[in-house]
């Protein structure tokens, strides 16, 4: 262990100005020790022409559904579920949860994401993945009470607050977990009344998804007289540290409920376009106060993990939802995907800082979709894709050098993946 | 001049389907000789591992705004054209406009783009540009008569007529002209009614941009008593060979009426999302029988000219507009980017055939983003990027083979073009 310095760029400040300066990285303590006029250090990252931003992060995904990408295309929400995803599902082995995971996470690592926050099944294999990986996650085992009988749905629920207990802190602290009710319609509320109390009590953050189409909206209100976030409130799923999925359908008490909570938000926009659930009142929810991270959600509704585009979409559905070109800006999607989404996760990361988590991703800007350099910001929100991102930094480790992935065997895992893929496909129908 | 062989590859064919195939090609025609089992050829280019598309047709855009990229972002449309946009224009140069078009056409060849249709004016440079690049192109001079006295309102849109006259057929018949009135609002009625018989006689063609916000539809509304596409109608604009751009706000009557005059739209879901224009009706407009193709816009509302971006923006706006996730498809959008859009342009190319214009692009699929895969449509649409595209040919000359652009000094452009958007600037304010 050593130091590294991540030299010749221009930097993102956390007030999302851009100026020159070097980032020295103690890779001891995987911080960042200084920035400036720094150095020398043991080993140097390039990033001579290029703009070093915080390491992006994903807020809302299922990393191991890379295997189901291109699946099962323009299908709603609950028909896509029933008809495609679950049955194909119900087929994974651990391996092809192992290998699907390890395909997301070299595909986040080349397009500068470093954190994620994943909801699945077969935790032990994604924690593996990820601790090889070298990125931070929050994982979890997520419960699913719909269909099974009292004492099986109770155990499910139980399974997800011992899971979240077991792996928390995993991987040297890189590994956070969280409690995760699939939803509050696919999770019986007799459970959830059982063992929130004790997630709450055990201090473990709370990860579902929530208000995501209408369907997850009107059931409840007609069940309990309610709307869904009042009622997730009554039951303590908004006492700790909470963010939801999605929040597309949450009207004005929703949102002053989620401030008052201090309940986050992990907004999708491109699995919200892509399963027709809604436009998120995302402008309104930052009036407001309410955190705002940015989630790809998986592969099989998006089709890729690359937190550029969800930037992007994130900037143009915020316009129309708002019916304003001045709505979600470009600062405000770059935030959402850096320092809100480190905060919902509860990472010190998000930011290039001394002291913060040396987490940080290098932009090449030498490409005629990035000429001219009017404005960077402009760029990262609107311009910049996925492949653009030249070295990508975890805990201050180098995870890709020069688009060289060095924690993954990329075209082994490639391999294996396509070939788990088709096998899976072929156990399933 | 000889043939050249697109050889290992599959191959998307017209239908949609994909399948193993070479493509051979005759270099001095510029046609598609041959598909199947064929060969050899004098040179090769070689897609194994890859999939052979059409090249991508961008059916509405302004090229050489590549200058202003980034510049002003996040203000709606009227702001953004007043504020920002138009005093940048008064300051360019011809030679501005010919490095902002170079830049801009590279940025399509690196990412598959084999035809645009652009509207601007100094159509010598934008056309000197396409001549070098190799591409194929409808260009015209824009009239905008707002604010000028009647004789040069007059004068603007004679230009127009006359500048469509001069050019169509440069290039060896790669360059054909649009008659090109900026908008029905922009453009006066009476300057309208003097020439556009004059263009319907010549049988040139004619691209406006039409209802792309409620201020495009209201003030017509008003004035006339009629929506703007019966209006347009009523003075012959819709008379011969026409396509509009945006079509966002058009009601039933004038889909009919779209239908009826066999006119075209060239969609532009970036441009109407980053603006906050609204959602174009696009299902509806497939539905009624409307040939919908699909542009960039310009690169100062988009903020790239990624043809493949477009496509996936379309997919998931046109889901959120229909309310319905299974809404304008994979299949959709890959037939607007390529068959709908040299329909709208007037090119026979946009499919892989014998005896269609040599234009297509080889995508790798050796990526972790497009990995596995269960369906090659799919990823066009949805995970494909315009950095996927390895070789890109137009009229049977290779305009990028291994992602090195043969038809222009990328480099020289791209200093020269962020030169010159500096000192435009600075003359700008």
């Amino acid at each position: 262990m050593s130091d590294l310095l991540v030299t010749g760029g221009q930097i993102l400040r956390p007030d999302m100005t851009i100026e020159r300066a070097d980032v020295l990285l103690d890779q001891a303590t995987g911080r960042i020790d200084a920035i400036g006029d720094v150095g020398p250090a043991d080993d140097e990252l390039d990033a001579a022409g290029g703009l070093v931003i915080p390491g992006l992060v994903n807020a809302h995904t299922h990393v191991a559904m890379t295997l189901l990408r291109g699946l099962a295309d323009d299908k709603p929400l609950d028909a896509w579920l029933r008809e495609d995803i679950w049955p194909v599902e119900a087929e994974l082995t651990e391996a092809d949860v192992r290998v699907g995971a390890e395909l997301g996470l070299i595909e986040m690592i080349k397009s500068g994401t470093t954190a994620l926050s994943d909801m699945y099944f077969d935790i032990e294999e994604i924690a593996a993945a990820v601790e090889q990986a070298g990125v931070r996650a929050r994982l979890g085992y997520t419960a699913v009470t719909v269909g099974k009988d009292d004492e099986a749905a109770r155990a499910d629920v139980e399974r997800s607050l011992e899971v979240a207990q077991e792996f928390d802190g995993a991987a040297e602290g890189r590994i956070r977990t969280t409690f995760q009710p699939h939803s509050l319609t696919t999770v019986d509320e007799a459970s959830l009344r059982e063992f929130v109390p004790a997630v709450n009590e055990a201090g473990l953050a709370t990860h579902l998804h929530a208000n995501e189409t209408p369907d997850e909206v009107e059931p409840i209100v007609e069940e309990h007289g309610v709307r869904p976030l009042a009622y997730a409130q009554d039951i303590g799923l908004l006492a700790g540290d909470t963010y939801v999925a999605h929040g597309v359908h949450v009207d004005d008490s929703e949102i002053d409920l989620l401030v008052e909570t201090d309940t986050g938000v992990a907004h999708c926009p491109a699995s919200n376009m892509k399963l027709a659930s809604g436009m998120a009142p995302v402008q309104d929810m930052l009036d407001a106060g309410v955190t705002v991270g940015l989630g790809t959600d998986g592969a099989a509704s998006n089709n890729d993990l690359d937190m550029f585009d969800e930037m992007r979409d994130a900037a143009m559905l915020g316009k129309l939802a708002a019916d304003d070109a001045s709505a979600v800006d470009a600062a405000s999607v770059v935030e959402m995907a850096t320092a809100n989404g480190a905060e919902l996760l509860g990472f010190d990361s998000g930011r290039l800082e001394a002291g913060a988590n040396a987490d940080l991703a290098v932009i090449d800007l030498d490409a005629p979709h990035l000429t001219p350099a009017h404005d960077l910001l402009s760029h990262l929100a609107y311009a910049v894709r996925g492949s653009d991102v030249r070295h990508t930094v975890a805990d201050g480790q180098v995870l890709m050098r020069d688009r060289e992935v060095t924690v993954f065997d990329e075209e082994a895992v490639r391999r294996e993946a396509t070939d788990r893929a088709e096998k899976l496909v072929e156990r399933a129908t």
